[in-house]
């Protein structure tokens, strides 16, 4: 089980050759593989890429599938949070369903990992993570889902919730979450001794939402890397959206990306396209371990988003200007190998040895394959066909 | 012949009806329409909006359904347009097959107008006008093409393009095209006067791309502002881009505004996802026509865009932070009946009497429309149907 011979695919663009996969792993790449009793698959030339991960997301939001929501809000976060708040019971959005509906798009398109913060606050206790565990643990072998536990309504400015995030980290969550600690939560030293005690006491990583933007994000992004370092948690503290990082001032950024780099803090990046973002070039270039996100996908926020990152991938590098072959390449490694390596999925390539995650797209060369936008024709997880042409593949049978 | 009867459609989300179309014009809309001899088809309540109008692109640029180009060059406008210029032959880039494809995928998606840039320059004379007019010719009865004659080497930095201007505009232009009178021309005096000469000459309305950012671009806009009062060509004058519109001072943004709305100057977006752009939302309520575009889709500059108004729509809806169902609303006005207006096409809007160009979307309401990514179920051009589930119809058939 879990044994493939996958003939005839371009591992990263090189020349057709077959891939071998022997107890979910990649046993064997090269030229005339014989199965060796393993059921094989023809890719017809198809360009190979290790699964596509999804660094940013909250499974527990959409309305996918859902009648079409009408109420969504304009305004500053405070009001979009609240809204979401308020509006979950009388909508009816099960987190179950509908993180399942999510997730399986996310895997028809060819995702093997996924980063999903979950919201913990004091309405609703630890439900949400609840229907989150329980599609994680549907969809074991399918995908590979990290939870983050996030105060999406604020830590110091609703008491009561890091007692939950204690819970939900000693309950199933993954990594510790935060939100805004300046302009949201109104005490970044609080706020933050709190987040950083939390991964101290449950030995778990970081993933702070960090929309605060300019100069004020940059002092509480300093902020943060103080106790990084204090606490010698380097390569263990994530920032998500790091707007400051895409302030004007381009030699105070230059600076703050030295610091990021220097403490392996990683950052998540959704390519907002109404937000100054941090340039995805000068990260890499800077060395710093980048994942790239669809964040939320039309939910009581906003009506946009597709779950698949081969589109968050274009909004990305649209947002980024990039144009050359060599970008391209550079944003799909983002989306695949990178993103796995910024959220501690180590060994996310199509090597020997490594898990069998691997899904084939459509195109000439990987610069083509990231703006084409065609149904993947098979993704693999565990060395198991998971979909095929875009629709979920169940004990071999694909959906309608 | 043009006679046809729809029923049970939802003009723009309305209650289902039928819709009666005579020698090509919307004759009647109401409840159990008879056909009296025309043709039947069923909408099975789709909702039905006016044509969708591809207010700017270059039908003469793509490269789409050749191989990979991979020479896409990074750095500066004139990089950009020089390599361009140069590689055209090279790659045998043929205006008429590629125009073809860029506009007939257009049509799958529902638009029934386009203006279009085609680029003269003195390598080129007026061979790309050539084959853009014979897609114009080709296509006629399937989608009305606007063509702007476009000096995209520069006017004034390039001798002998102003002649050739004006034998465009002679041979079957339709607008008089002008770009960054300032950044690329480096002559606005000269570069605007002698735009606005061929304008007046030639009795046809103006079209100028003005990239130039923050002050320059403002500088450029009142220059451009001063010669149409001059001239009294108000309602006559569109400039693309306008990226200055976008720039950080608010106040001076919004005295800018005022002036482009007293002047009735057309405004055409791409909501470029990496420059500053206008905000469709200031620009709508200070009463300027807005038309938004494609711009170039997949050529030698960028391998980016989808021959698809709904695609750009979700494009320019995020760049502006659209987020409610009315902002979602006006931004599909804008990318049909609006463009329209500020393209001049009058009328085009689902009344009677109106040409009947109407396209059926995917959606439970006019804002799901806008994010659902789904294939237009018919589109019909002068009460013609052109195109069903995304594939154009040819005398009937459906092609494959």
């Amino acid at each position: 089980m879990s044994n493939l011979l996958i003939k005839n695919l371009r591992p990263m663009a090189a020349a057709a050759c077959d891939l071998l996969i022997r107890d979910g792993r990649i046993a064997a790449i090269g030229a005339g593989l014989e199965p060796g009793g393993a059921a094989v698959e023809d890719a017809k030339g198809a360009i190979a890429i290790p699964g596509l991960v999804e660094a940013h997301t909250h499974l527990d939001k959409t309305v996918w599938g859902m009648p079409w929501y009408a109420g969504r809000k304009g305004g500053v976060l405070q009001n979009l949070v609240d809204n979401e708040r308020n509006e979950r019971v009388p909508l009816g959005l099960d987190v179950h369903r509908q993180s399942m509906r999510h997730a399986i798009q996310l895997i028809e398109t060819g995702t093997s990992h996924i980063r999903s913060h979950v919201d913990i606050d004091t309405d609703h206790g630890l439900t949400l993570l609840e229907g989150k565990i329980r599609t994680r643990d549907a969809l074991a072998g399918l995908v590979d889902i990290q939870i983050v536990a996030f105060p999406q309504s604020g830590l110091m400015v609703r008491p009561g919730t890091y007692e939950l995030l204690d819970a939900t980290l000693a309950n199933g969550a993954d990594v510790v979450g935060g939100l805004d600690p300046s302009s949201f939560d109104r005490d970044p030293k609080a706020s933050l001794d709190a987040t950083f005690a939390l991964a101290v006491k449950h030995g778990k990583p970081i993933d702070i939402h960090l929309h605060e933007p300019g100069e004020l994000g940059a002092f509480t992004l300093e902020m943060i890397m103080e106790r990084t370092r204090a606490h010698g948690l380097s390569g263990l503290v994530g920032v998500s959206h790091a707007f400051c990082l895409g302030m004007p001032d381009q030699a105070r950024v230059a600076h703050l990306i030295e610091q990021v780099a220097a403490l392996d803090i990683r950052i998540f990046s959704t390519g907002a396209p109404s937000a100054s973002c941090p340039s995805l070039q000068a990260l890499r270039a800077a060395g710093v371990k980048v994942g790239i996100g669809c964040d939320g996908i039309r939910d009581t926020w906003g009506p946009w988003g597709q779950p698949d990152m081969m589109d968050r991938a274009r909004i990305v590098g649209m947002k980024n200007k990039m144009r050359r072959d060599d970008e391209l390449e550079m944003l799909l490694h983002t989306a695949s190998s990178g993103g796995a390596d910024a959220m501690g999925v180590v060994g996310h390539v199509l090597g020997i040895g490594a898990a069998a995650d691997l899904t084939l797209v459509a195109g000439e060369t990987l610069a083509h394959a990231v703006v084409e936008q065609a149904a993947r024709p098979m993704v693999v997880k565990a060395g198991r066909v998971v979909a095929r042409g875009g629709k979920l593949c169940v004990d071999g049978v694909v959906m309608p």
